[in-house]
C-alpha cells in the first residue's frame, strides 16, 4: 500500500481545514481522530479527495511515509500530551511532530526538549486565520528544530497565506517555544488592535451619535488608507448586517456587549510582566474584555452611579473623526511597537533570535492582524534590524509627531464625554513616557529607599546609594 | 536549660527587627542564621536582652519549647524550602512554622500542604512595615491552620502595630496561602497609591511649574485630609530633604528616575489577569516602573521624538491643585475598588472566606498604605459584608460622583500637556466603563463570531449565538 505523505490528528474544524488545505496542494494525507466517527465523516464529505481515514493510532502512524510528518490539531494542554504519547511508541527517529494547537509556549518548550531526547523532532506552530484562514491558506509562525523545519518548508509554503507580492506567510521563527510565543503576541496585538477599533465606535455613537450605516461606511472609507487592514474591513462589513432573528436592527446592536478570550491575550500580557517591558494597551485590552464581562453587575452599577458627566460635543463632526482616525493609527503603532519591544526582549530570555522583520512580513496576509501597515515594520528593521522600539524609526516618528495631537484632543473629549477610551489613554502615556528624558519615578524610588532601605542610584554619579532618612532632620 | 519561647530564623534586617520586636514583648527567643556570625553580632549588640544565640539547627530547634513557634525570616524562595528541610528532620507533630517572608502565595499553598502531612503547622504571614514596622510594629496578615494561628495569636498581637483605636493590625486572613496573597495585593495597591501621588507631582512640577519647598507645603497641607497616610506623608518629608553629598538641591532632584521593584506588584497584575478581574491601575503602576526603568533608551528616545505640545496652563493654579488633590482621591478610591474586588474574587477561587472588612482594618496602622481612609473599607464591608465592589458603598459612590470632573479636568490638562498620566487615565477608564450599561464589546464579540465562529450572546433572548457571515450578503 502506498504511504500517505502527511497525517492530520484531530478533525475539529481547524484540523479537517488544515488537512483538506494540504490536500489541495498536491498532497496525500491520513486523517485520524481520536473518535472515529468524525474522520469517516471528513472521508465521507470529501469522496474524490486524496484522504486515507485510519481508526487507530497505529494504522496512522504506519499510514504515513517516513521521516513521518504529523500535524496536531488537538485542544491545547492535556490533549496534546496525551496525543504525543499514544503515538510516541510507533514513532521512529527523525519523524517530525507538528503542534498547530494555540498551545501556551512554556507547554511547547518542555515537549520540544522532552522528545528531541526520544530522537522525535517537535515543532510547535501558530497558525492564525480562523477557519476560513486554515482551509484557504493562513499565516504560519513554526518553531522548533531548524533540520525538521527544513523537512516541512514545502508543505508550509504551499498551504500558507500569500502575501501581495506571492511571498508565502511563513517563516523559521526559532527553536522550541518561538513559533508559538509569536503567535502569543499575535493575538495579544489582535486583542488591542480590536479594543482601538471598539473604542472609535464608541466615541463615533457616543459623542458624534452617528447610526451604525454611517459608521459602516467611515470604516469602509478608512479602510482605504493607512488603517487598511483585516479587522477594519470586517468591522465595515458586520455593521452592514442586519439581525438574522427577525427584528430589522443592524446584528450589532442585537449582540450583548460582553467579550469573552481564550486566553492568549491574558498569556501576552503576563509574559510582559515577567519579562519587565511595559505592555500597557494589550493589557489594558484584555481588561477591557474582563469588565465587558461584568454585565449584570455594570447594569447594575449604572443604576447606583447615576451622575454623568454634563457635555456635549459641538464642534466639527468631521474635525473629530479625523481625529478619531489619526488616533487609532497613532494608538495602533504605540500597540505595536510595545508588542515588538516584547518580542525583542523575549529573544533575548530565551535565546530564539527572532527575525522581526520577517514575523512582520509573514503577518501580512492569512491572519487576523493581516494589514499593508505590517510593510511598514519590516521595512524599519530591515533599515535597522538592532532598532530598540519602532517608535525610533523615520517612518514612525513621523507618523507618532504628526498624529500625537489628535490623540490629545480625542481623548480630552472622551474623558469630558464620560466615554472610556483606555486604550487611547495609555498608548498616550506610553509614548510620553518612553520619550520622557525624566519620569516622576525618581520620587517613587525616594520612597522605596525610605520605607524599604531600597537604595537609589543618583543623576550625577554612579553607584548604589542609600539616604540616612532617618538620622537627620 | 529553661526553653526559648520563641524560635527566628534569619538574622537579616527584618528577622533581626523582628526578634527584638518579640523580646521587647516578654518572650525569651532563640536566634539562628546558617552564617553564625551575623547571629553572634545580634546577640552582642543586645547584651541584656533574652535573646539565645544558637550556632547549629538542632540546637535551635532544642532551644524552644513545645509545641514550637518558629519564625522564618529568610529570602523568598528556595531559601525558605531549604530552611524547612533542614529544619524539618529536628521538628515534633504540633509544631508552627511561620514563613514571614515576601513568599508568593502559591508556594505557601503547596508548603502548607507538604507540612501538613507531616504533622507540621505552616503559616504563611505578610508583615508589612519595613525595617522600622518590624522593630516597632507591623500589620501582620497570616494564613495557615486556625488551630495553629491561635498558639501565636498572643505574640502576633502584642508585636503587632496598633491602630488609633487600640486595635492590633493582625488577624486570621484564612487558610494556606491566604495571607500571603493578601499581603501580595497590598503591595499592588502600595504600587499604585505610590504611581498616583507620583503623577500628582509630576503635574505640579511639569504643568505648574512648582518649586520642591512648595510641593513639600502641599503634601504636607493634604496629608491633613481625606488624603491622610503614610505615603503622603513620607512624601512631604522627602521633599523637604536636602541632598546628603555636597550640592545644596533638594535629594529628590539628584534621584535617578528608574524606579525598582521587588515583584509583588508583578505578582498581583498576573493574578488578576488569571482570575479575570479587571486590575488596570496596579498594572499600569507596574508597568510605569518598567518604563522608569529604561532610563537610557528614554534619554535617547527624547532626542528623537523631540516635537512636544505646546500648552500652557493658564487657569487658576490653586484651582488646578484641588482638582489633582480630588483626582488622587478618586483614583485611589478606583485602585482600592479594584484591589478589593480582586480579593473577592480570589476568595472564591481558593475558598478563603478572606474577613475583607477585617483586612482594611489591619492596613489602618503599620503597613505601608496605612490610611485613615482603610476605615471607610471597613464600614463599607459592616454594612453589607456580600458588596460587589466598593464603588457602590454610599460613601464611596458620593465621593466618586463629586470628584470625577475634577480627574476629567486633570487628564485633559495633562494629556494635552504631554505628562504621562496612566494610573489617572485608567482609573477614570474604570470608573466610565465600570458603571456603562452598555460597552462597545458588542463589536469586539461580532469581531470573534466573524473570523472564530467564537459565537455571541443577544441582548434579548438567552442563549448562544452564531451568525452566517459567509453565507449572506
Amino acid at each position: 500500500m502506498t504511504k500517505q505523505q502527511v497525517g492530520v490528528v484531530g478533525m475539529a474544524v481547524m484540523g479537517k481545514n488544515l488537512a483538506l488545505n494540504i490536500e489541495s496542494r498536491g498532497y496525500s494525507v491520513a486523517l485520524y481522530n481520536r473518535t472515529g466517527s468524525k474522520t469517516e465523516e471528513v472521508v465521507e464529505e470529501n469522496p474524490d479527495k486524496n484522504l486515507q481515514g485510519t481508526y487507530s493510532v497505529e494504522d496512522f502512524v504506519n499510514a504515513i511515509e517516513k521521516p513521518r510528518r504529523i500535524l496536531l490539531m488537538v485542544k491545547a494542554g492535556k490533549g496534546t500530551d496525551a496525543t504525543i504519547q499514544s503515538l510516541l511508541p510507533y514513532l521512529d527517529q527523525g519523524d517530525v511532530l507538528i503542534d498547530g494547537g494555540n498551545t501556551f509556549y512554556e507547554n511547547t518548550m518542555r515537549r520540544n526538549s522532552e522528545l528531541a531526547d526520544s530522537g522525535i523532532n517537535f515543532i510547535g506552530t501558530g497558525v492564525s486565520g480562523g477557519e476560513e484562514g486554515a482551509l484557504k491558506g493562513p499565516s504560519i509562525m513554526p518553531g522548533g528544530q531548524k533540520e525538521a523545519y527544513d523537512l516541512v518548508t514545502p508543505i508550509l509554503e504551499k498551504i500558507a497565506a500569500k502575501a501581495d507580492d506571492g511571498t508565502p506567510c511563513v517563516t523559521y521563527i526559532g527553536p522550541n517555544g518561538a513559533g508559538h510565543y509569536v503567535k502569543m503576541v499575535h493575538n495579544g496585538i489582535e486583542y488591542g488592535d480590536m479594543q482601538l477599533i471598539a473604542e472609535s465606535y464608541d466615541l463615533m455613537k457616543n459623542v458624534l451619535g452617528l447610526s451604525v450605516e454611517e459608521m459602516a461606511d467611515i470604516f469602509a472609507e478608512w479602510n482605504k488608507g493607512e488603517l487598511d487592514s483585516y479587522l477594519i474591513d470586517i468591522t465595515a462589513d458586520i455593521l452592514t448586517r442586519k439581525d438574522d432573528k427577525g427584528s430589522d436592527k443592524p446584528i450589532v446592536d442585537m449582540i450583548l456587549d460582553a467579550a469573552g478570550n481564550k486566553g492568549t491575550g491574558k498569556w501576552t500580557s503576563q509574559s510582559s510582566l515577567d519579562l519587565g517591558v511595559p505592555l500597557p494597551l494589550i493589557t489594558e485590552s484584555v481588561f477591557a474584555r474582563y469588565i465587558s464581562s461584568y454585565k449584570n453587575e455594570r447594569v447594575h452599577a449604572s443604576q447606583v452611579l447615576q451622575k454623568t458627566p454634563e457635555y456635549n460635543y459641538t464642534g466639527d463632526k468631521k474635525e473629530l473623526l479625523e481625529k478619531i482616525r489619526e488616533a487609532l493609527y497613532f494608538s495602533k503603532i504605540m500597540s505595536y511597537a510595545q508588542g515588538f519591544a516584547q518580542l525583542r526582549s523575549a529573544s533575548d530570555e530565551y535565546d530564539w533570535n527572532l527575525p522581526f522583520g520577517e514575523i512582520a512580513k509573514i503577518w501580512r496576509a492569512g491572519c487576523i492582524i493581516r494589514a499593508q501597515f505590517l510593510q511598514k515594520i519590516t521595512d524599519a528593521y530591515d533599515k535597522d534590524s538592532d532598532i530598540d522600539n519602532l517608535l525610533l524609526d523615520d517612518y514612525f516618528k513621523e507618523i507618532a509627531e504628526k498624529y500625537q495631537q489628535a490623540v490629545r484632543d480625542v481623548i480630552a473629549v472622551a474623558v469630558q464625554a464620560g466615554v472610556p477610551v483606555p486604550a487611547f489613554s495609555s498608548a498616550i502615556a506610553y509614548f510620553d513616557s518612553y520619550r520622557a528624558k525624566r519620569l516622576p519615578a525618581n520620587l517613587i524610588q525616594a520612597q522605596r529607599d525610605f520605607f524599604g532601605a531600597h537604595t537609589y542610584e543618583r543623576v550625577d554619579e554612579e553607584g548604589i546609594f542609600h539616604y540616612s532618612w532617618y538620622d537627620e532632620k
